[in-house]
């Protein structure tokens, strides 16, 4: 009914700020989604894209032509731009670059040569330059000449005449400083510039250590290029935690929570696959035992019970190992240490569980044989676990494979072929 | 050698800042950190403890006289303060009161009147307040009578006589404003402020979905209370996206990584525990059909194929519905249509699975029976993992109950019944 549109148009429009309106989109089932799309304000639409997921974007992108694109892009900050073109086919980004004026097309040339995860393609190219030698006095006069100033200003970017970074001019120490002071006197000398080709991980790493809103960006030559802006970096920390946990379903970080079945059914098929292989491998394991476990049926009872063990105490320490590096807490002369207390912990464990488990069996099935095995199996296991997660993910990493993504199929796979292993293969041993 | 470690303390408090000296004890092992803590200068320590994750700094506060404490606490911020005093005993509380002068103490007492995880907790009391009747030039004198002002300020608060927010003055906003104009037709008022009750994560959303840097923060009253900054808003993001990965492993997000032995042993025990009691009721299932297995050996190599399929798949819509209720995605509008995708991707999935599992135990076992039942049970209990797993961390969450802890054990467990009660007990009857 078109006056109940009317009125969520009203209320979309007037009364939600475009990232609210992303968030809407983001938390809609398909369908209305393409009609809350519908209603949102042609005006808005730029602004509302730039605050959604790159999953979703790309979606309603596709619909856009080059010239509707060129028209949408005008009014992008460049790191935006960037994230939003790289999106595109190759051949829709050339469309789109012959449709704009010479100024708008370097602008996005350049934005497009820094790849996407670095401090290049996190930056923007709005900074407020002042020269050293100029009085305080003077940079307030010259500010106030400005209709407004970029958000996220919290500090002028002093420079050379050549452009060269020299020092960053905190807002609020000039606002409590002598107006007749020289920049160069007010301004602050002891930050380091981001290199343009630092990681966007690194960039964040450096916000959140040093608490800052804004830091400038140079070139190998010490050129200022740009700054980036906490707002960017707090979008690359929410997406990097967001990665270990989703990556360790197999899942990605930008996966869209209201996808459509057919999207769905794909990406996870993916993973399954993945699992069909390594659950074969562990079953050819148990096949290797057939015989035995004819003549003690109460093995196949218990063998769950050694892998999945071996499993959770496996999937800690890697849990705590991809926190540890992605945190940057991990490096190579504390690994050791960390294998030391891994294993001594998870062997304590092993002994305590190996005493309770048994026990339970031995009153359960009435056997002591089953008791030890089952004992000795736990251990096995848990030990192998520890060891496994501590270096895996490290291996992983240094094999420039994700330890999130890849650690724990690997991991589980190995706790139960070690746990069926160690658990029917001492049984064959004790009761043949 | 003595020589060395006076080397080490002067790169300490030389060259480090006190959030890159915390980091480094973060970093090291128990022995190397105690070392270290040593080293470092006493006027640095309050500073270095501020940027500690809870964990660790918890260890190092147990060292401190209630006196010792309260000369480091001085120099704190108030939610710095809160913060560390929340961790402390309540009689070190008292004690640490009365050794602080009473204006320390009032502070004090207040901060610690609101929980830790509400914008109370978060909030800081430095804030710089205007009157709206005054004109921008005077403001610009008033502030050059600091000496500094606090961090992070990005704008003024706008209040009345009582205290009561009125609106805030962006300070990039104010230079670029005519100096006769007054406060008032400068101000932004369309910025609500933040009830000091409101959950810190709801907090970080604002301050994420508005780009903010700093927020002020009000009593019922519309009081003025103090004002929340992007540094505390970004740890709580960290935090927050860390609970969910280290809570699937039933970790702690402030665990300590170099955590002694002892400690990482009792920690992890609890998590096994719960695992042995869940592995036991499994094994139980599978107790129940002994006499099948002993007929058909070929059960027990496949069941854990149909337990792990169904717990993949479980764990993928699990840990969708996790992220997607973290960051507000999921309705009760939406569960249905969640619901309706979850279950029609899984069950397209698991009738994939089915033909390609079947095929291959066909292959291997030559018996056409056993394709059957393992394609059944598979359908069978991925669609009960995709039910379970879009609604249990709803349930779980109604219940008051952490989805991210306690979700993957009861999601797992349930797979592990449904695909050995599905895939044995179809078995039986097909063989029977």
């Amino acid at each position: 009914d078109s006056g109940a549109l009317k009125q969520v148009a009203r209320i979309l429009n007037g009364g939600l700020s475009p990232s609210d309106i992303a968030h809407l989109l983001e938390s809609s089932p398909p369908r209305q989604r393409v009609l809350l799309w519908k209603l949102v304000d042609k005006q808005l639409e730029g602004e509302v894209l730039q605050y959604m997921s790159d999953d979703i974007r790309a979606d309603f992108l596709s619909e856009f032509n080059a010239q509707e694109l060129a028209n949408l892009l005008e009014d992008f900050e460049s790191d935006d731009l960037a994230d939003l073109l790289q999106q595109l086919p190759d051949t829709v980004i050339q469309e789109v670059l012959d449709t704009m004026d010479e100024q708008d097309r370097q602008r996005v040339e350049e934005v497009l040569s820094y790849p996407e995860d670095t401090a290049g393609g996190l930056m923007n190219t709005d900074t407020v330059t002042v020269r050293p030698d100029i009085s305080i006095d003077v940079v307030l006069r010259y500010l106030r000449r400005h209709r407004t100033l970029p958000p996220m200003t919290d500090s002028l970017i002093v420079v050379s005449r050549r452009d060269e970074f020299i020092g960053v001019l905190p807002i609020t120490r000039m606002l409590v400083s002598n107006p007749a002071a020289t920049v160069r006197e007010v301004m602050d000398t002891d930050i380091e510039p981001i290199p343009v080709s630092l990681s966007d991980t690194k960039v964040a790493t450096l916000f959140e250590r040093y608490d800052l809103i804004s830091a400038p960006v140079v070139d190998e030559n010490n050129r200022l290029l740009g700054r980036i802006t906490i707002d960017d970096v707090v979008d690359v920390i929410r997406e990097d935690a967001d990665h270990s946990l989703m990556s360790m379903a197999g899942l990605d970080e930008d996966e869209d929570t209201f996808a459509p079945v057919l999207k769905t059914t794909r990406r996870r098929a993916v993973w399954l696959g993945v699992n069909v292989f390594t659950a074969f491998t562990s079953a050819s394991v148990i096949g290797m035992f057939e015989e035995t476990i004819q003549q003690v049926v109460a093995l196949a009872v218990l063998m769950p019970i050694v892998a999945s063990m071996g499993g959770i105490a496996g999937s800690q320490t890697l849990t705590l190992m991809i926190r540890g590096m992605a945190v940057g807490q991990v490096s190579n002369a504390s690994v050791r240490w960390l294998l030391n207390r891994e294993f001594l912990a998870t062997a304590l464990n092993g002994v305590l569980f190996a005493l309770v488990v048994s026990a339970a069996t031995m009153v359960w099935f009435g056997d002591k044989t089953i008791g030890l095995v089952i004992a000795l199996a736990l251990v096995i296991n848990l030990t192998v676990a520890s060891v496994v997660g501590t270096l895996l993910p490290l291996t992983l990493k240094r094999l420039k494979i994700d330890p999130a993504l890849a650690g724990g199929v690997i991991l589980l796979t190995t706790t139960d072929v070690v746990g069926f292993l160690s658990f029917l293969g001492l049984a064959t041993y004790f009761y043949a």
